[in-house]
């Protein structure tokens, strides 16, 4: 990590291969060139990037084991491409009528090329600042719309994770509700494998029982009524996994006469024609909305969504879009009822969802858009009169199991074993469908179906040529099951029906929006780096997008390769054994790794230990996930320099020895800091017959320097999300694999369907819907291992904490600095903390320099975490020099601002009315301006940069109090508008 | 084209095929929903679209013959896909070291997502309007800044068509510079077979006699001073074909001695570190900047650049940007010099070029930015340094003709013939090379070139392994080549070197300009309808966009397909015979129609035959085609409802009834109508014994209703970036094939190289430097054509006719609307002419309302063409009905601004200073605006629709007059900006 190594690699000189190619990511994906770095170390009195580095890092934690990512010297843009089409081309493309959750769909071409292969969508972040994120806060809405007025259900989130964690939300939501007091809930048998397996998982953690009922029968639900005292819910699937709709009318009533919620998994296409679960009474309705134009990618991402009554609005998990009011008392939308989400209820959280699937709940939602009520429907229409006429013909010949369907058929065949069947279907006609038993397979059809699959699929199972020209006419849906409500009756849904006036929209929207294309966005604890376009082309390529996660493995050996190295690739950086990618964010990787040690004291008879240690400083998740995992959380103390007060550490163990579980480190901490005790830490904790989870959410510091596996901890999770390149989108897709010790890989989560890397007889049930989460997407953050080599990687780690060192320094003549420069910390890590605290006394707030940098063109760092009333910043390695001394430009520009405020001078006014919009500037009345003391100019173009280059925000301020008294979480009518 | 029959389309109902899928592009492509059609036709006083189109088209012009273009219902954008990727699947995509001006190159993965596959950049218009068109302008004007810091020339112009058009061009330029008064011009021998074929099309029209002579040899020069007097010029390649690297000093003495100009084909890469071709005094510098990361694309679409002595810059062809400054002040850009231009020049202009290459030369300049001085320069010397290894290792075995070389070999060999070599080249390594003679080849290495290409071209020339490792340093280039001088010191080339400020680059220029991504362009003869995604995506699937122009047939069968079905489909739709896709624009076609009309008669015995009659209401390309075909321009008039002067027509041919050659018409006209007499005047002309040309601009109006074939005429151009959807790009690419009767076919071009579908011993020469033109843009046009299918291409035709006349109705109370509603015409055709001519005694011209329509977040329609002082209005058929309404309710608004100022109100004025950029709205001084006497929301928001979803110009009105006389076509210096 030399400043002549940085050279080298920067500019491919590698004297010893000069016949290499010159189109190496490591210098695009680097922002700072070995001059700049140079310059930056100077600023910081160092001469070389190794001394920087070893500044910063404390001697016994720097380890430098060489990497053993291949090739070392990394693959070039083109070489990867090429290396990627080669795997690519190991997965076979077969026809997939396998269903169960993951259907085949046509992603609008004018909403893949916008929104799925658009930097501008898929690099924003979460929407927390909303003046600066109406674009994508407003698809969430149209998100949530399509799901409240499908299931019929008054409030939605704006997505969760997948179905199956969906429904264990729901579970849990039930059983939350109920206080904790009833330990039993049932879920009929006629739900997905993987639904059920991942209720079991995380009933499993907190001790209650999954009961399984029959529920569409007459027995079933005599059953249920039998329990009906013990327990917190039921929950049913509609239609069924068989395909199968019924009415659960009765269970209905039996839950609810008891107080007990009643949670329907559903299907968005059928719900479009079908009667909502809203009919017999569902209080939670969930779902995949994956067939709304999103692609099968193995299992994932895609975009679960959650509905409930109304009763239940402040206690749904996830992220809920609000309409609320701006400063000027415009309709402005923002994240809503922010104080029920994990990160502020901590331990008393019953979810720990953060990352969610915005870029896919986004994409759900154009679909809906694009196609309106009437193209949704006749979707709808046409899948049930192929099934229709495909079932009359199976009749012919095997028995039909469930007697009525919407898109899906299990069939009982005659004659034929499921097995041979489908051997001819995958050998004959390059057709998937679903083993149920040996002698029933199922299918489902999609919105893909064609007529040739409709005879070839005859020919399969009867033997014989159907005459498609006898058809005139499609089957019509069942008249008494036909849903008879207006359904997307908003204008938005009823307006962007060409190609031209959807492109429009999409582009409107966007451009309300800061994403990664606009300025740097210096979120501390988010690591938003590059997303390089290399490392995003595959995920639409065919051979990666539509594969369906339960096709047979002999198709799928392209992704098995790619995960294999990809797993050993993290094992390696993470200095661990094994690695598991099932969980879809760093929440569910928490969850996950406490999981797998609750399996592995479990093993070994410790049952009793469930104790976690977390210090105070830790996010949000941790102490939730630890809640979730069934452990009681201790908070362990700070000291005044940030770091981990380790006599507390210490005392805290001693006390709990024999129950102690585990602790929970993040490292660096989340106050930025190479906390010099974490050796110590990590070894009181084993002493007292603990595990030691490090979350990786600040990895990028440790890449190639140093890793939670050399430090001596036990399981970590990787956000690659944040380190290793996964575009935030808008709030998700992410995936949070965790890498384990040699002791914990046998506990690593195993599926219900398929294989997974490391399942053992001991494995815990499935975490995730799918066996690999969101596998489509691990070709980025592979690629950027596989460009960035062994040699560059750990470069990213140290220019990123070049970057942050840099900022920290120019900023602190200024500002105050959390923690750094006492006498034992003289730097920060990858991300330092503005101290805004001291302004409070005088009015200002850290909102305030929020949004005020708006108005300068940049998102705001993190707000109020991890300390409230300061500001984190982590520039990233991917910024160059003079983004970021423009950042710091105008930060020092608002300090004067802020002077101006305190001095009572009216130019400070100009940080309360921030941001100001363009509707502000322009509308604002001469005379409202005169009185705000400060110029147009100042508050538009307080640099000279910004007059070449601004971001406007479309809206002021938000009113988030007057949005969370008047929850309204679908888009307003046109006459709620006009009010 | 019954109103049942567009609603059965539009909601893909046919009873007839129940199981057909729903993704269809009809209801994407065209904007009206059926009920919105019914709502237009019933304001205008028909019920049905049958009736509406027969009123509209005359009844002898209608002939709705069914077209023949199969499926006639079209392919679903699905099917679309599949079937294109079938075709492309039957090119071979092998290693191409054939060069001869075309070589592998890397797009970079940033440049090609956000330039190339960005609607945002492709579908906007030539940037007439400069307010709104900054970012492309910008992105041009670092391509005339790389052109003149390369060539060592002071002046560039905007792109042309081709390396071989712009080697004609050059001639020509040589050629008018000496007033036509020399006959001979000297031709290398030592250049491209393409550049001199296109050449001698041009010079021959022309009557220039081509004399061939090999410049770098003693003898040649002798041979030069020999004819020095009888000369306009000389041109030479550098380096040349063969891959020397001359000096031709001596020629540039002898030609300039007599008052000629040297030309120097060059080549941009080798530029970059090679000695410029003006340090010999080349006069004028072109070449083909395809290699700066635009695709081989089986020969096109890909920027020429050509540059100029100062002296020549009010002579260049083509487009120049220019730096002026805007009403406030500021820098501005804007086309320059516009008056130079042939559709102002006409029958005087010394170039037809109209539509060139904007959006390849805009990758061309990125290509640049992103890799700076240094990155191109170690591109440059590392394609040198691989050329030596394997110059060396060659020269083992055979003999290396050039002594000198940049990439380029020329290998006379020993002991197998070319075709021998070739074969195994083809066969063992999938290698191609470029065939010289029977014991000649030559190849050329590029930026892609890896260690693996080099061993196995020295194992297949040498038999040998080479011994890589033994490979310690890369030759250096020679160092009485290398050019001493700075190259590209401007900050852009110096600043966006990493992805991350590459994107925010793009980005920043992005937002800055109209697109249709922003709202519809309504541009009177330029049909921006909607290019679709699914047309778009194949153009980057590497086995269209991989292929040299000059790869062997059999690897080029899936392109040999879809332009053989393209080619058949043209034909059908214009009623002709035969097509050739050869002509890179709507001029070159033009040209190419004129001269295949010349051989016509010069087979025929009639060379005498040289008069073409052009009405006076003809686009500007018709006459300058005209005079660059060799042929004298005869005037016909026009009557005062529009249309041809049926009288003056006879008269004319009458008069030159000896020697009349053709006429030139465009139908519908110019101005938008059906013109009743379209064959009375076909039927005149050959009576006379001329040729009928029909200028295809406006097919758009004509497609499955009518057609040039059918009207009578002998040939047609269409403009493929019109009615077949392929995008402008912001000022190219075009396809401008020309479609022929029987009788003309066996003259459509050939081409020196490739095969071409029409060639015969009476082939014209090439107009293009590839056999196909624009190849690979092909698949956008094939696309659009096979998914509406022979039933849904006519209600193109017809619907854009509906929403022309739609907007005309609502318009016409409010503005006079020229030549509609006299007796004779009550419609329009597909566009209209708003007269703005009565307001100009008031103090209003046409461009105060151009202007202030980009206020309403509109383009404006095309300017005082054809008729000054108007405005020309299209729709095109993929507006919807609320698009229409927000444009015809801003020109309703501003009429009444028109009004205000007329009535002296000072609102009026907010006519003069639009558009008000947003530095207007916020940096004027309060005084200013009270002055003004309207009020910033006034300017800003004149409708409610703004404050939604608002386009800001960034920049004010520009000064095109200070442009001109201070002309500046290179970024400026950070000093020139300062000032
Ligand atoms: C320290 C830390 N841990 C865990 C998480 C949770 O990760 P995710 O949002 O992927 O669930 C975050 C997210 O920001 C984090 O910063
Ligand atoms: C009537 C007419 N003819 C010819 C042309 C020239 O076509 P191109 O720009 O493709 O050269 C145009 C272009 O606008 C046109 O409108
Ligand atoms: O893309 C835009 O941000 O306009």
């Amino acid at each position: 990590i030399s400043s002549n190594a940085y050279s080298e690699i920067y500019n491919s000189t590698n004297a010893a291969q000069p016949l290499k190619a010159l189109d190496t990511l490591q210098r695009r994906h680097l922002g700072p060139t070995p001059e700049n770095a140079q310059y930056m170390l100077g600023q910081l009195g160092y001469s070389d990037l190794e001394e920087f580095t070893k500044a910063v890092i404390p001697e016994d934690i720097l380890v430098r084991r060489a990497l053993k990512v291949s090739p070392a010297q990394g693959y070039t843009e083109t070489e990867m491409i090429a290396h990627l089409r080669e795997i690519a081309s190991k997965n076979k493309v077969y026809r997939s009528f396998i269903g169960k959750g993951y259907y085949n769909t046509i992603i609008p071409p004018v909403v893949q090329r916008n929104v799925l292969e658009c930097p501008e969508w898929y690099t924003s972040y979460t929407p927390y600042q909303p003046e600066v994120s109406q674009g994508r806060l407003q698809s969430l809405l149209n998100f949530q719309t399509v799901v409240c007025d499908l299931t019929g259900l008054p409030v939605a989130n704006a997505s969760l994770l997948d179905e199956a964690t969906a429904g264990a939300e729901a579970v849990l939501l039930s059983y939350h509700s109920m206080k904790g007091k009833k330990s039993k809930y049932v879920v009929d048998t006629n739900i997905h494998a993987q639904t059920l397996a991942v209720i079991q998982t995380r009933a499993n953690t907190l001790g209650i029982e999954i009961v399984q009922l029959p529920l569409s029968t007459a027995e079933g639900v005599e059953q249920l009524a039998a329990i009906q005292t013990e327990i917190s819910g039921a929950l049913v699937q509609y239609p069924a996994t068989d395909g199968s709709i019924n009415s659960y009318a009765k269970v209905g009533e039996i839950v609810h006469a008891n107080h007990g919620l009643l949670s329907a998994a559903s299907d968005l296409l059928a719900l479009t024609i079908l009667e909502p679960p809203s009919s017999f009474g569902a209080d939670i309705v969930f779902g995949n909305s994956q067939r709304f134009g999103v692609t099968l990618g193995y299992g994932g991402p895609q975009a679960a969504f959650l509905a409930t009554i109304t009763k239940l609005n402040r206690k749904i998990p996830g992220r809920i879009v609000g309409v609320s009011k701006d400063r000027l008392g415009n309709p402005a939308l923002r994240l809503a009822l922010q104080t029920r989400e994990q990160h502020i209820k901590r331990e008393k959280a019953t979810s720990n969802i953060c990352t969610a699937q915005a870029l896919l709940a986004n994409m759900a939602a154009m679909y809906a858009v694009y196609h309106g009520p009437e193209g949704l429907k006749n979707i709808a229409k046409r899948v049930f009169g192929f099934t229709s006429i495909l079932a009359e013909q199976i009749a012919t010949k095997h028995t039909l199991v469930n007697k009525n369907w919407f898109d899906t058929l299990t069939i009982e065949l005659n004659g034929v074993s499921a097995d041979a069947l489908m051997a001819t279907a995958v050998e004959k006609y390059q057709i998937n469908l679903f083993k149920v038993s040996d002698s029933q397979v199922s299918l489902s059809l999609d919105e893909s179906v064609t007529e040739k699959d409709l005879t070839d699929l005859v020919e399969l199972f009867t033997g014989s040529q159907l005459d498609t020209s006898a058809i005139v006419k499609l089957p019509e849906f069942y008249s008494d099951l036909t849903r008879s409500d207006q359904i997307l009756s908003n204008p938005i849904f009823n307006t962007y029906h060409s190609e031209t006036s959807m492109l429009r929209y999409i582009h409107s929207l966007q451009t309300k929006d800061i994403s990664l294309a606009n300025s740097m966005i210096p979120l501390g604890s988010c690591t938003m780096k590059l997303n390089a376009t290399v490392e995003m082309l595959p995920i639409t390529w065919p051979e990666f997008a539509n594969i369906h996660p339960f096709a047979p493995d002999n198709q799928c050996q392209g992704y098995a390769e790619l995960i294999d190295n990809l797993e050993a690739d993290l094992a390696d950086i993470t200095g661990f054994a094994s690695t598991t990618l099932q969980p879809n964010s760093g929440a569910q990787g928490e969850y996950t790794g406490l999981s797998v040690i609750k399996a592995y004291f479990e093993k070994r008879g410790e049952t009793q230990r469930n104790i976690c240690l977390i210090p105070v400083s830790a996010h949000g998740t941790n102490p939730a996930s630890a809640a979730m995992a069934g452990m009681k959380v201790v908070a362990v103390k700070c000291l005044n320099d940030g770091s981990l007060d380790l006599i507390d550490l210490k005392a805290k163990a001693v006390k709990h020895a024999d129950n102690l579980a585990a602790a929970m480190i993040t490292y660096p901490s989340t106050y930025g800091l190479f906390e010099p005790g974490i050796r110590a830490a990590i070894s009181t904790i084993h002493e007292f017959g603990g595990q030691v989870y490090l979350d990786g959410a600040n990895m990028n510091a440790q890449v190639g320097l140093t890793s939670p596996g050399d430090l001596g901890a036990d399981v970590c999770h990787l956000n690659l999300h944040k380190t290793f390149c996964i575009p935030h989108g808008g709030g998700g897709p992410g995936v949070g694999p965790i890498c384990v010790a040699e002791h914990l890989t046998e506990f690593l989560p195993s599926h219900p369907i398929s294989r997974t890397t490391n399942g053992s007889d001991l494995s815990i049930k499935a975490v995730s819907a799918a066996a690999f989460g969101s596998a489509s997407i691990l070709p980025i953050s592979y690629a950027y291992i596989k460009m960035m080599g062994a040699n560059a990687l750990p470069f990213a780690s140290s220019i990123a904490m070049l970057n942050s060192n840099y900022m920290l320094n120019r900023l602190q003549e200024h500002y105050s600095i959390l923690f750094v420069n006492s006498s034992t910390i003289k730097h920060c890590a990858h991300e330092f903390i503005l101290d805004l605290r001291e302004f409070k006394a005088n009015g200002i707030e850290a909102i305030d320099v929020a949004k005020r940098l708006q108005d300068y063109g940049f998102h705001a760092p993190t707000m109020s975490f991890p300390v409230p009333g300061t500001l984190m910043i982590e520039p990233t390695e991917s910024e160059d020099l003079a983004e970021l001394d423009r950042f710091c430009d105008s930060l020092i520009s608002i300090k004067g601002e802020i002077n101006a405020y305190i001095n009572g001078d009216s130019l400070g006014q100009v940080l309360k009315n921030a941001p100001h919009s363009l509707q502000d500037i322009v509308s604002t009345t001469q005379a409202e301006w005169d009185a705000r003391g400060y110029t147009r100019e100042q508050a538009a173009y307080p640099l000279p940069f910004l007059q070449q280059n601004k971001f406007w925000t479309s809206v002021s301020r938000l009113d988030d109090a007057f949005g969370d008294m008047n929850l309204m979480c679908t888009c307003p009518s046109v006459e709620e508008v006009a009010e």
